[in-house]
This record gives C-alpha cells, structure tokens and sequence, in this order.
C-alpha cells in the first residue's frame, strides 16, 4: 500500500481545496494537459474516451427522436453574426476573429463560430420553401470558440467540444414540443448514464440565451455544493426566422415564418462527472461511460498460473470494457492506478485465489471486497457494473436532496449563502428587479424555474409582493 | 417512367460533362449545398451519413492497431508554425490567421490549424521523457482549414474534415513500420469498404509532404481517367523532433531524438466514391458504407395489403439498414430518387407480386430485377449486398487495369496523355530535372513509385540514363 498512498498523496485532498483537487485529478487521471495555447487544453486519450462514449450514448437517443447529422463551416461572417441583434450582443464580444487568409486581408472578417444559430439560419433559408420541407432536426458535433478569459479543463476554455441541434418548424408549439423534447433527452441521459441527477427548469429572461424566446436547463450539483448548467435546449420562436427571413408556404398557400430551437451539451460534462463522483483518491467513472469498466490485475504475477489466469478472467468478461493490466509494476501502483482512473471494478487474482478457484472484485465506488468463484466471475460483473451505476445515481441523488435549501426572507438566503452549501430555493415575484438584488447581495445566480413548482410562501422574500415562481438559486461554475 | 426519366435528366450525362456531372450529382443526391461561406460547404445528412459509416469503419480498424484518439487545440500560434522550416514554407501561405479574440488584438497571431504536426509536437515534448513513454500513438477526428482558391465539394474546400494521426516512435524502423501500417490499413478499408482499388506506392522527393522523409500514398482512378490522392502516410524521421526538441532516455541512460510519422485521410473519399462509382442515373454507394442499404418501396399502396406487406418485408430486413418509402409520391419518382441517391437495393412489392407471394429486388449498380419469394428475401438482400459491394470493386478494378498506359518514350508519353485516359507508367531516372520535364511538357504530375515494381525499360524515357523507379504518372484532382 505504499506505492498506492504515494500517488494518492500527490492530489490535494477535496475538503482542503475543492478546486486544486478538481485540476489534480483531471492531470493525474490523465484527462487533459496544458496546451501551449493560452485558454485550450489537450484532451488525452483517457479523457477522450469518456466524451467518444458520451457522443455514442447520447447520438443514439438523439437519432431515436428523429435527429440527423450535418456539418455547417466553422466560419461566420461578421454581417451575418449581426442579423440577429440580441444575439450579436451576447456573443460578439467573446469570438476569435480571421482577419486573413494566407497572405491576403479579408474583405469581411470571419469569426470562428462560438455557436452556430446564424450559419444554420442561412442554410435553412435556402432549404425551406414548402411545408414539405419541415420540420428540419439537424445536428452537428463540433468545436466552438469563446475567448474567456478564466479558464478550467473542461468547465471553461477558449475551445470546446459540443453537439449542437438546430431544428425550425411550422409552428411555434411544435418548437416548443422540440424543446422541451431534447430537455428531456439530456435529463435523462444525465440521470441514467452519466448517474447525475439533475433539475429541469425555465431560465429567467435575465440568465436565458442571447436570441431566445425561452431556455429550458438541466442544473446539478457539484459536490462542492457548486451548481453546474448541464445542458440547455431553447424555443426562439419566430425571432430568428423574421432576423434571417426563414418563410414557407403553408398548406394554406400563404407564406408563414419558421419557429426554431437549438440545444447543445458539452465537454464540460465531464467536469461535472468528475465533481459529482469523484473523491479523494481521484476519479469514479460510472461504468456506462467507462472507457475501462474492469481491470483485472494479478498478484504475484510471475507465480506459475497466475498470469494465464488473469487472462483467462479477462476473456471471459470479453462483454464489458476490460484490460488486463500485465505490467511489471507492484500491484499497489495499480490498485492506486485504477482508483484514480476511476475504472468502476478492479479483479484481484494471485496464487491462494488461484488455488482455492477464487477471485477478489473490488468497487471503486464502496471500495467494497467481494470474493467470488472463478467460474462466475462474468455474472458476478455484469450485476455489479448494474449495481454500480444505480448505487451512484442513488448517492447523488441524496447529496442533491440533503444540499437544497429553503429560503423564506432575505435571513434565510444569507444563511444559506455564507458557504457554498448548495441549492436555495425561494419564491420569486418575477421582478428583473428583486433577481439582481439577490444575485448582488449574495453573489449567486438564478439557476431555473424548475418544472416542479412548490408553495414555499406566498410572497417574494425581497420586495415582499406576491409570489409568482419558485427558483432555484446557487453558486454556479 | 416519366418521372424517372424528369429525375434524370436533372443531372448532365457524365460522358458530356463530367465535372458538371459530378457537381450535378452532389446537390441532387443531397450530399452538400454550397454555403455562403466561401470555399465552404454544407455536409448535408445523406452526406455526413456516408462521413459517419466512413469514421466507424476506419476507426474501428485504427483501434485495432493500437491507435488511441485524443483532441488537441484547432488554433496554433505563428511561432510554433515555424518552427520546422520545410513545414512552414509548405503551409503557411494557405492558412487563416486570427488576429483578434473578443475585442483584443491577440499578441501573437494564431493560425487555425492546417494540419497538426506543430501541435503534435508541442504536446509530445511534455508528454515522452523516458523509452517507457514510447510508442505514442494518437489520431484525432477534426476539421482543418486551407485556404484555397479555386474549391470542389468534397475534392478541394477551405474547410474539410479528416482525421490525422501523428505518432511518435523510438527508432527509425518502428516509425517506417507504423507509416506503411497505416498505409494498408488505408488501402485496405479503400478497397473492402469503399471498393475503390489503388495503387500504393511512394511520393517522390518533389510531391512529398512539407517536413517529411517519406511520404506514402493511395492513389485511386476516377471514372473520367483522373487520379485522386485518397490518403497519406508520411515518416518525419526525427526532422520534426529535432525542431521540437523532443527527446527521451532510453536504456542506455542516454537522450536520442523520436521518430515521428503522421497520416491522414479527408471527406474527399466521398469525392472518389462518387466519382468512382456514380453513373448517369446519380450515386451508387458500396454497400458497407450505404447509410440506407434497402429501400422498400411498394407498388398501388392504397391496395390493399400492399403497405403491411412492405413495411412487413422492412421488418425481416432488420439486420440492414433499411427503409420504407410510403410517402405519397408516385414509384417512377421513388426509383429514381432510390437511383440518384445510390442506395444499393430496392425491393419492389404491388398487389400481383403480393397474391404470388413474391417481390422484386433491384440491384442499383446492375439494375438487375431479381424475383424473390417474400420468405426468403432477408437471406437474398444478404448475399445480393455482399455480391453488389464484389461487384462494385470488381468492375473498379477492371477500369484501373484497361486504363493503366505505358510509356516508353515521349511520343508515348504525349500519346497517351492527349487526353486524359488514365495512369501512365513509365521508367525514371530518379532526377527532378526529368520529373519536372514531364509534368511541364504533358501537364501530369508523377502520382507515385509504386511498390510492386515493375522494369518497362532499362532508361529513363527523358534523358536515358539508366532508370531507378518505375513511376505512376497521371492528372490528378
């Protein structure tokens, strides 16, 4: 155990310093390295193979709904990002500009897309004429670019991996329909294999998207007591439409603007996996994102049988993610190893178990020990990796619940609020006005009208009107 | 008919026309749409569909060997460009710059990337310190940006994607191992998936990419006698490493340079597919890569019966990708959309082939009708979509072989390149003086030194001096 405390002790622990933990684990686990350019991170291949399973997981629902995939330029002219003005507001001051191509200046300078509403709103200009022509569900998985200027692997960097959806339909309730239809897409795919739980709500008009009519999110909680904005879908209506001039001819033979949606979900899910599940000893992946959902490592290795049976545990489980780790370092490093990694169950197998047909699995999650004949080593497997995946949906579920609060009146919030223990719910009047001063005085945002609403009080706990919501408030990364 | 022969005659005849024939091709099979962007296009979904099958064939053959994918920055600052001089002067004059983030004059002007080696070695020189770190063996799924000036849809864009890996080595050999690895596994996955047969074989020192020391490459014939370049794999030796200063410690305690290759194979497959295999009815995709390989398309479907029956036929298809088309859209405009859009079968079903308790299969490369009994048709379709994707490779074999000229002296040279037939082999005497004679003189480039040499002559056709390699020559796209 040596060799294990050592790599261990090289992160800080989480309850010292949350954010010096986060970036340890996320260097140590091998997820991402530093780049030499300012504000983007290299996504190693451990961490890449987390976001290729979330890609999978996800595309199959989204092509179960309907969705297909396209790919628009990465470019966006200057006039076009301004078409539509809230829009060009909200992003204009955050892009990358290309000024020159080769040795010749631009005539109109190009910015690299930090979302792309406008490109797909000048390809569907073109593509819908006719009723017949809608809806149209496309997506796409790409790169976006926003120049932040604080940056954190996978939380917040200039570059970022993303899908995109871009839907128009011909009328404003079957966006809606849509909306609300990938909301639930993301939720559930948060919940059943990434085991984050998370609220679904409505954005206030203070905190939705630049160009929207309504941003619906799905927030979880880190364990920090941090929120995080998961994943977002939005209704523009026929805002862009108008903006870009996107008609059609209805059965009616008149011409009617097209009503839009877009969604995304990004890397930064990875974040919020490693803040939800992790823990001092590094990562804990659930085993339906799991690069490697078992490793199989032999002790005493070099003890006749044991390496053949190490490989013949691995064979046997050919229906899971497995490796046989068969390295010469001591089996602490690799205990220590798959503990950081995450890798959800660990396969003990030296010379007594051997012996006795016997075999030790090991949760990363519990660090429980259960042995286990040989022979019924892949059953055993599959109903743990089950197990596994719903004891941590379970556990984040009762941190999200035994870290969402309750306030009646300004007190409560400042109670609430001195730490970052978690999520505030309060009742709203709906006023821009009492929004801002909560977020000033306690420095939180609001997170989401969440689709469940309760009865908290009658009155809004600042301006003391009546009541018209409940929100959700927290600290957000 | 009529609606087929309407169809039809959308898209010029490719003997009148090819290269109308083939933009012809791309938009009314739906492939791409020209975007506002200039030299960028729209990958529509029928399009990226074809892209998607093309990444899960070639990727799952890349994890076989090894390959491990990762994601580095889109962005690469002008000092790290330069840094590998050869590269540079190959590059630089066709990049984007961005000069700009936010509202901020950058220091430093980046490039987005035109190609990852820089990156590639940036991140190396952190990553490999000692032997134990070697191989590395990367591939990343991106878009890269050229700023060309005349574009093509799929051949030659601003903007395409591809996948580029970039590995790092110990020694010299292992990099060649890997390089010409790499290679097979590019014709391999060109000929049984895509069923374009090529030659392999080596650039000479005048068409090898900036910074390498070998560059190997596919090339494929299109239908109209031109080539197409369909990937490359280049060994850098240890030129980049040592502009990088990437060093490990080996076993003898002592720092040696890594060797490095890369390779890379892009969206304009897509082109050779369509060029390789189209005719004048539109596409026709190779069964492994067809994102719809069965089309059910049924005859009077108001009768009745008739549309059960179909969707009953699509059912017992499901181990395809199949699909019913019951819109309400005459069959003449079905066959002809199930034409123009290459989809290798369709199964006809009416009410007289439904009281025989038979249906028709159409093989769309062929046109063959094939009756078939509705019990057997799943155990047809499997064999006909093996039979068809043969066929397919076949047939572009043959084309290869009776357009592959000889050339022993320049008449020959100049006979056979009056117009453009094909490839052209003929003895060099490995002098660049005698290269760039031949391609001023018959307006060819050589496409490559084959690996299976064959000796047409003692001399060089130019000089006569004595001949080294046996070359490909050939216009190319």
């Amino acid at each position: 155990m040596a060799d294990n405390k050592k790599l261990v002790s090289e992160i800080t622990s989480m309850d010292e310093d949350f954010t010096q933990w986060y970036t340890d684990v996320c260097i140590k686990a091998d997820l991402v390295s530093y780049s030499n350019i300012k504000g983007c991170m290299v996504i190693k291949p451990a961490g890449y193979a987390i976001w290729e399973l979330i890609q999978k997981h996800l595309d199959a629902r989204f092509k179960a709904t309907g969705v297909q995939n396209a790919y628009l330029p990465m470019f966006i002219p200057e006039s076009l990002l301004q078409k539509e003005k809230d829009h060009v507001e909200g992003f204009a001051p955050e892009v990358a500009w290309v000024t020159h191509g080769g040795m010749e200046p631009l005539t109109e300078r190009y910015c690299v897309r930090p979302t792309s509403e406008t490109l797909f709103c000048d390809y569907y200009k073109g593509e819908i004429h006719s009723y017949k022509d809608l809806p149209q569900v496309l997506n796409q998985w790409c790169s976006v670019v926003r120049w932040e200027k604080e940056t954190r692997p996978f939380l917040r960097s200039r570059e970022f991996l993303w899908q995109e959806g871009h839907t128009a339909h011909a009328t404003f309730e079957e966006a809606e329909e849509r909306t609300q239809q990938m909301l639930n897409v993301y939720a559930d795919f948060l919940e059943n294999d990434m085991a984050i739980p998370v609220i679904k709500g409505q954005k206030t008009d203070k905190e939705k998207f630049a160009g929207a009519e309504a941003t619906y999110t799905v927030e979880a909680l880190m364990h920090d007591g941090r929120a995080l904005q998961s994943a977002t879908s939005h209704n523009f209506g026929d805002g862009f439409a108008k903006a870009f001039g996107i008609q059609y001819a209805g059965k009616d033979n008149q011409l009617h603007y097209v009503n839009q949606t877009s969604w995304g979900l990004t890397t930064r899910t990875i974040g919020a996996m490693i803040m939800v599940h992790g823990d001092n000893s590094g990562l804990v992946v659930p085993p339906k994102i799991a690069p490697i959902q078992v490793v199989v490592i032999p002790i005493q290795q070099k003890k006749e049988g044991v390496l053949d049976a190490a490989y013949d545990i691995a064979k046997s489980l050919s229906d899971y993610r497995v490796k046989t780790d068969d390295t010469d370092r001591t089996p602490g490093f690799k205990f220590a190893e798959q503990e950081m990694r995450g890798i959800p169950i660990r396969v003990e197998i030296g010379p007594k178990d051997l012996e006795a047909g016997k075999c030790v699995l090991v949760r990363r999650d519990t660090r429980e020990k259960i042995e286990c004949d040989i022979s019924e080593v892949a059953a055993k497997v599959g109903a743990l990796l089950d197990q596994i995946q719903n004891d941590m949906l379970a556990r984040a579920k009762k941190h999200l619940e035994d870290h969402t609060f309750v306030a009646h009146n300004k007190e409560e919030f400042a109670e609430n609020f001195k730490e970052t223990k978690g999520f505030v719910k309060a009742m709203w009047c709906g006023d821009r006005e009492c929004e801002d001063k909560i977020k000033e005085e306690f420095n939180v945002t609001s997170r989401c009208m969440p689709f469940e609403q309760e009865n908290i009080s009658d009155v809004c706990p600042i301006c003391g009107k009546p009541a018209k919501k409940m929100v959700y408030w927290g600290r957000a990364y």
